[in-house]
C-alpha cells in the first residue's frame, strides 16, 4: 500500500505552469502514465507522463534518473507499458519521486533537457497502454448487481454468493482498444420475448457501463495466491473503462455460462494509467458492507485494507448525441457514482483472482465491474437508469430520448479524485462514438 | 477447406521407418506441428514437426524449401507457432507438401540434411505450441450440455438457447499449459448445499473434460464476421485439451456471470497440433442435429459445412492413480467419445465468434467444450460418468473407487482418426498428474 509522500505535498508546483491551473487534470501530484507518438506519423510509440497539458517523454530523459529510476525510465522506451509495470511499485516509485523533483525544481540544465522532451497532448496520439494479455471483470458494485438483480428477480435481487465472492468473468484481451478508436453497434442473436426463436440483427439494447480498469504491475507467482495485504504490491495503476454492453445479445446468451458475444465486441479504455501511489490520499474505508452482512472469509479479510482498501474517485458519465453536437450543445451528464461505494476492494479481487493458484502477468486488467452508487442519479449504465428500457432518459436540451444508445451517441467518461487538504487529480476521458452497425453479410 | 491431394496418399511411406509402424500416431500423412527444445539444457525453442518416433527442425533445412513453402519454414525458427499460423492454410500447406515429398523421396542428398535436423521425440522437451493470446471456451456437444444439464435440471436440461447458439465463454488464456507441466488441485469457495455459507477449502470435486483446441492460424479483420464457409481458412489445426474443472467452485460462482475460477487454475493442452489439411479425409457430416431441430439461422448456415463440417476424431480418457503406477498396472480407460457427434460445427463456433465484429489471432484457441457420446461408455467427463458423483466408478485392477480425482490421479487424453482406405493418424497425449493441494495460507 502506497504511503504518501513528497509526490503528494499540496504545495508543490510545476514550472511547467498549465499543471497549476485551477482544475488540471494532471498536476505534478498526479503524474500519470500514457503511451503515445506524433501525430499522423508513423513515429515509435513510446510512454510518456502527463503533466498538466502536456506527455513527457521519459526515455528520452534516461541520463536525469539514476538507480531504480533510471531502470524504469529505460522501460518507458518501449512501445507499451508492461516493462515498466512489471518492475513494480518500487520502480515506479522512484521514477515518480524523480520526475516530481525534476518538474518542480525548474534547474536550467534539466529545465532544457526534459522541455525537449515535452510534447503537447493535442499534438500526439495516445495509444493503448499496455499488452493486455488478462482480462477479468469484476461485478464488484452492490449497488450495480442489485439494479441489474432486480429486473430479472424483483423480489430477489442479489443473488446468495455475492456477499461472498468478489464474482467475476474472464473477457476478451483483444477486445480492449483506446479511448475514440471505432466502435460499431454489432450484430447477435436476439430472442424477443414474444418471439418463438432468435433473429441475427443489430443490437437494439446496446449500453454503457462505467467502470475502473485495474493494471497490474508485478506479476504474481503461479499457483502462489497473492494476500489482500500483499495485494497492493501487484498493482500498477487505474485507467477509466467502458464495458459496453449489447443487452439484448447478453440475456439469450448468457446461461449457462455468462457473457460472451454481448461484452467481446468492444472495451474502452481511457489511455492514461493513475498510479497506485498517486491516488494514495484518496484511500478510504469501503462502506457498502453492511453491519448485518456475513464476514468476507479469512483469505478476503485484512485489516488494513478494510480501513482504507477503496478509493475516492467520482466518476461522469456523458451522453453527447448526434443532434447535440450539431447544434453545439454541452453534454449531458448520466451520472456520476464513486469507486468507495464498491463491495469489494481491490485488494479483494487480486487476492480471489490468484486464491485459486492462477497468476496475473503485468498488464493484466481487472474491471470493476459497473460502478453504480444507491441514488437515481448515480447509476453507471442505461439498462440501470431506464430501468431495463421500460423509462425513457429525456434529453433536456434537445428534447430527444433514449432508453438505450443510438448511432452517432457519444459517452464519455471522467473521473477526478477530490480530498480536502490535496490537490484534486483526474483520468482524463475515455471516449466511444456509436457507429452504425454493418450492412448484413448474409 | 482442405481438399484431399499427395499428401493423404495412403501408399505414401517415409524413409523415417518409425513413421510406417503399425498404429504409429505420425505416419508421413499427418506431420503434426510442435514447438521443442533439447531436453535438460537451455536449447532454443523452435518448431518441428512429427514423423514417426522423430521430430524435425524444420528452420534447419530452410535451404531445402521454396517459395511459400521456404517462407513456412523459416517461419518455424520461431520459439512459438504463431508466425507459421499467421501465414494461412496455402503457406502450412506448400510447407507440408513439401516436407511429404523429401520425407519419402529418400534422395541421399536431401536425406543428409533432413537427418542432421531430426531429433528423437524421446530426447526433446515438448513445449507450449503458442503464444495463446484469447481463449474461448464452446460447449458444443449435445450430449454432454443435456448430461450436465440434467444435473440441475431434471426436466429441462437442455435450457433455450442451446440449438440456437454455440455457447462458449472467454477462459483464461494464461491457464493453458503444455501436456506433463504441474497441475495442483485448487484452492477456492464450496458452499455444500446442507450449510448456510461458503467455506474456503481444496477443491473436493475436480473434474476432467475431453475436449478439442483449435488453433486459429490466420488471424480476422476486426470488424468483420467471418462467414461459415470461409471458417477453415482461418483454422490451422488441432490440439488435445483438457479444461480441468473445479465443480465445487463452480456450482458456487457461476451465477450470473458464468466460470471463472472453477476453471482458470489450470487448462492442459497437448503439444502436437495436426493440420487441418492432415484432418482432411476424416470429414464427416454433422449428425447431431435431429429432424424436429431449428434450422441455424443463416449466419450459421452452409451447405458444405453441413456435409463435412464435423470431424471423425475418437477421443479417449484413460485414467491412471497413484496405485495402479506402484503396481504397475495399465490405466483404465474412462471414455471413448468423438469428435464427430458435436452439435454445433468448428466453422460455426468461429462465424459466430466473429459475428459480432470480435476478432480471431493466430494462435488464439477455441476449445469444443466436453465432447460426450450417447452412451454410458462415451462421457467426457466425471461429472457425468458419476452422475454428479452420486455412481461412484469402479477402478477395476484396484478396487479403488472414484466420484472425483484423487491426489496422484493421472489424467491422459488421446486422439485417433481412423477411415477405410486412409492412414490413421494420432495426436499425441495430454497428460496431467495431480498434486495435492498447498497448504493452507491464512
Amino acid at each position: 500500500m502506497s504511503a504518501l509522500n513528497a509526490t503528494h505535498d499540496p504545495q508543490l508546483r510545476s514550472w511547467v505552469e498549465s499543471a497549476n491551473a485551477e482544475g488540471a487534470e494532471f498536476p505534478i501530484q498526479n503524474l500519470p502514465f500514457a503511451v503515445f507518438r506524433e501525430k499522423g506519423a508513423d513515429g515509435t510509440a513510446r510512454c510518456g507522463v502527463g503533466i498538466g497539458n502536456q506527455i513527457l517523454d521519459v526515455g528520452q530523459c534516461v541520463p536525469l534518473f539514476d538507480g531504480l529510476a533510471a531502470t524504469a525510465a529505460e522501460a518507458c522506451r518501449a512501445p507499451v507499458l508492461n516493462p515498466l509495470m512489471a518492475l513494480g511499485p518500487e520502480a515506479a516509485s522512484a521514477l515518480r519521486a524523480r520526475l516530481s523533483a525534476l518538474l518542480s525544481d525548474g534547474q536550467l540544465v534539466h529545465r532544457e533537457v526534459l522541455s525537449r522532451a515535452l510534447w503537447p497532448i493535442d499534438a500526439v496520439e495516445l495509444l493503448l497502454p499496455a499488452r493486455i494479455g488478462g482480462y477479468s471483470d469484476f461485478f464488484a458494485s452492490i449497488h450495480h448487481a442489485t439494479n441489474a438483480g432486480r429486473l430479472f428477480r424483483p423480489d430477489a435481487p442479489l443473488l446468495p454468493n455475492y456477499k461472498h465472492v468478489p464474482i467475476a468473468y474472464s473477457g476478451r484481451s483483444n477486445s480492449i482498444r483506446v479511448s475514440g478508436a471505432p466502435l460499431q453497434r454489432p450484430w447477435g442473436q436476439i430472442k424477443a420475448p414474444d418471439q418463438a426463436g432468435p433473429v441475427f440483427s443489430p443490437s437494439q439494447r446496446l449500453d454503457h457501463e462505467v467502470e475502473l480498469a485495474l493494471f497490474i504491475g508485478a506479476p504474481s507467482t503461479p499457483g502462489v495466491p497473492v494476500k489482500v495485504g500483499e495485494a497492493w504490491k501487484h498493482i500498477f495503476g487505474f485507467s477509466l473503462l467502458n464495458d459496453w454492453s449489447a443487452r439484448d445479445i447478453q440475456s439469450w446468451e448468457y446461461q449457462p455460462l455468462g457473457p460472451f458475444l454481448a461484452k467481446s465486441f468492444a472495451t474502452t479504455v481511457a489511455p492514461w494509467v493513475v498510479t497506485a501511489e498517486a491516488l494514495a490520499p484518496f484511500r478510504v474505508a469501503p462502506v457498502a458492507r453492511a453491519d448485518g452482512d456475513p464476514q468476507a472469509l479469512p483469505y478476503l479479510q485484512d485489516a488494513a485494507d478494510q480501513a482504507s482498501g477503496n478509493l475516492q474517485i467520482a466518476l461522469d458519465a456523458h451522453l453527447s448525441t448526434a443532434r447535440m453536437r450539431e447544434r453545439g450543445l454541452p453534454a449531458q451528464r448520466l451520472s456520476r457514482s464513486n469507486a468507495a461505494t464498491l463491495y469489494w476492494t481491490f485488494a479483494q479481487m487480486v487476492a480471489h483472482h490468484t486464491s485459486n493458484g492462477s497468476s496475473l502477468d503485468a498488464g493484466d486488467v481487472l474491471g470493476s465491474g459497473t460502478i453504480s452508487g444507491e441514488t437515481a442519479d448515480a447509476l453507471g449504465s442505461l439498462l440501470e437508469i431506464t430501468v431495463g428500457g421500460t423509462q425513457p432518459l429525456h434529453i433536456e436540451s434537445t428534447g430527444e430520448a433514449r432508453t438505450f444508445l443510438q448511432d452517432g451517441d457519444a459517452l464519455s467518461l471522467t473521473g477526478r479524485c477530490v480530498r480536502e487538504g490535496f490537490v484534486s487529480i483526474g483520468f482524463g476521458s475515455c471516449v466511444g462514438v456509436l457507429a452504425p452497425a454493418s450492412p448484413p453479410v448474409v
